[in-house]
């Protein structure tokens, strides 16, 4: 076989064997395929896309690239969720451990990633002692133990995936529907849960802005799942504005616990209930959607979900001190309100913009060798629909210098609107569930 | 400026600047950009094409980008010809010093390249002594004095666009019509020449095979030419049949010679006077077609052209006794006639499997580093249209051994018809002009 019949056949609209995206991925993973005829391969995907049996095929071979994980230790089938992710998204923090409260083993390996904020283990990393690495057998041992384990992601699940996104990173071909799909269920198959609940965002602060094509990446991902016989479900959220009160790293999980206390904020609890819903109903623990969330508000308000989360932290080596003393979590030297410009309601909250406030505070990173600040970030005291007053605070902000909070209100106040009237059409929560 | 932003420009439809393309050239010269990130954007020229505004640009920085001939120094601007190869194309060979003998000088840079056989250069080459490597000052001080010079093509002429076309003939972008166009001008517009006359073939033996398409690229072409100021015409001639009756490289230079003594094929014949007389178009020397092609015409067969070509041989120290002795050319050890398989009319010839024959038979490269071997190819006794009888010889073969000579023999049976009434519908030889 040759790459170049590959790539020629793909400009050309054809659709690739089973075998050839074998030998493809293959090829990638061994480094044998040079780099430049994988960049064309991918940019003619971008123009010519995949059939859904291709995509089916390329993400098993990716899945099959690397270690995968086996979850048959446990007593009952895992089931993850995935978020395409978003700004101040902490639903894994608090699902895991209501899921585990619930019965349905959390056992769950996690990337870094990307993004405005670290992934859930950076996150969990600003606890003090917190480890992220377990081994395999710590890893299923603690879940077998407290029902919840969650783990870095392991450098050898998918090396396909990692080499080719580094790939299409840098080549423009990020941005298409199927390789995205391939790239994430990849992950998913190979870290061996039963089913999958995925949270593909919709909106300004997500990776896809438009409903028409979430809708498209969601019901291919939906079609690989059950392709490959895993039970699998996707629910589109929106993503126009932070979800919650926080983003930042600490500062969400400081949100996560006030959360688990009972001090919801409606949009989190919304998207929360939803998605911990489908995770219940795929593990069949519920029946019905009412079912699911009554359980998982009777989890949450009775505090069980809470302690769960304490007994998590104290498995992994972290400071279980920290669920009932949220201050011994890192905090920023210089934390400082932007205040309201008038007096109204606040409208539009920009995601992407304030996103882009919180990697620019240093709680992101922008290549992968960055570090991120567990400290900084945004608290947003006002959400979409509230009434304000002129001088009220609408944004707490958390920053290593004062330089960089003086820059970071400036920006806050381009991305929130204060106007006279409630905003009339506020956008879904949840847009719809692909099935 | 940066690639990444580049790439998903072109990607999503947009026009690259002036500026944009040489910063990209630049880079692409220097080795500055991974070739990953020029292979994407190759792929998505490809999908999205270029303005005649971008080629124009990315043309003249391409010819920028390395030596740039001065040809000033020659008392008259000189007419350069392009042809898109096809096989059996030796009208350089008659062209050259019929032109010259017009009085216009012809002062030539030409590639080795890849092909059916090799290049100009390489076929002059297998005349003994014949020096294919001029100094700068030795090729214009011989041009001056005898009116006609011609070297191998400088391996500083266009650095870019070497690089580039490797990249994309591992990529599969080389069938990008604006990226070769510009490919082609760039090394034409670095040769110096004042006007151009551009020889596309469309036919199963030519890289164009669609007519359509290959007037699309002659218009693209002959834009980019005008653009900078050259005089610049297209002719689109058919390559459905070899052109003339030999394909090899000694064997192309004997017809050649033949030719020059007056002993013409009428297709050679007819698509050396068509470009010919549009090179005395150009150079001003001739008002008409009519007298162009009388002009010709008599320099050819009052032995005019083949006195110049001799001058040419012995000017670039070749032994110029060739002319009157043909068989000082290298001969191959093995000739083998094929021979009709039935009585009637040679209907088809399919131009491309022939191709392939002489390549197999070792006259032309599949690599750039092959070496090839002068003597061998096919000498084609009857044309299209002619008659034959049953045992009468079709084709003749020049091989290096007989095993070769024998597979040669299978092949050629393949790619000739024979019928019982004559061709009815002839393709033409020329399918028009653009000017």
């Amino acid at each position: 076989m040759q790459m170049l019949g590959l790539i020629r056949k793909k400009r050309d609209g054809g659709e690739h064997s089973p075998g050839e995206l074998a030998w493809l991925v293959q090829g990638i993973t061994s480094g044998r395929l040079p780099d430049y005829q994988v960049a064309a391969w991918c940019m003619a995907v971008y123009f010519q896309g995949m059939s859904p049996r291709e995509v089916k095929s390329f993400t098993l071979e990716m899945a099959a690239s690397g270690e995968q994980l086996d979850l048959s230790a446990l007593p009952q089938p895992v089931i993850d969720k995935h978020s395409s992710g978003g700004v101040g998204d902490k639903t894994t923090l608090v699902l895991a451990p209501l899921i585990a409260a619930a019965g349905v083993p959390v056992c769950k390996m996690s990337g870094r990633g990307l993004g405005h904020t670290g992934g859930t283990i950076d996150k969990l990393e600003s606890i003090t002692g917190f480890r992220v690495e377990l081994s395999r057998e710590e890893f299923i041992r603690q879940a077998r133990a407290i029902g919840i384990a969650l783990t870095a992601q392991s450098e050898e699940l998918c090396p396909a995936d990692k080499i080719l996104y580094a790939l299409r990173d840098a080549t423009g071909t990020v941005e298409s529907i199927p390789l995205i799909a391939a790239s994430i269920m990849s992950k998913k198959l190979a870290g061996g849960a039963g089913g999958f609940v995925l949270d593909v965002k919709v909106g300004n602060g997500a990776f896809m802005k438009d409903l028409e094509e979430a809708e498209v990446l969601a019901q291919l991902m939906v079609a690989i799942g059950k392709g490959t016989g895993k039970e699998t479900v996707a629910v589109l959220t929106g993503m126009d504005q932070p979800l919650g009160r926080a983003a930042g790293n600490a500062l969400e999980v400081r949100e996560a616990i006030a959360f688990l206390r009972g001090e919801t904020t409606p949009d989190l609890l919304e998207v929360s209930l939803a998605l911990g819903t489908q995770m219940l109903k795929l593990a069949g623990v519920v029946a019905s959607q009412e079912e699911g969330r009554e359980k998982l508000r009777r989890l949450l308000f009775s505090g069980r979900g809470l302690e769960v989360f304490a007994q998590w932290v104290a498995a992994q080596g972290g400071d279980p001190r920290v669920v009932d003393k949220p201050e011994l979590l890192p905090a920023a030297p210089v934390v400082r309100p932007v205040f309201s410009p008038g007096k109204g309601f606040v409208g539009g909250m920009a995601a992407d913009l304030l996103g882009q406030v919180v990697t620019d505070l240093g709680a992101g990173r922008k290549r992968k060798e960055d570090i991120i600040d567990p400290a900084v970030g945004l608290v947003f005291r006002k959400k979409p629909g509230e009434p304000v007053e002129p001088g009220e605070p609408l944004v707490e902000i958390h920053a290593r210098t004062e330089k960089q909070a003086t820059e970071a209100g400036r920006a806050v106040l381009q991305a929130i609107k204060v106007t006279p009237e409630p905003p009339s059409f506020p956008k879904p929560l949840i847009y719809g569930y692909v099935v």
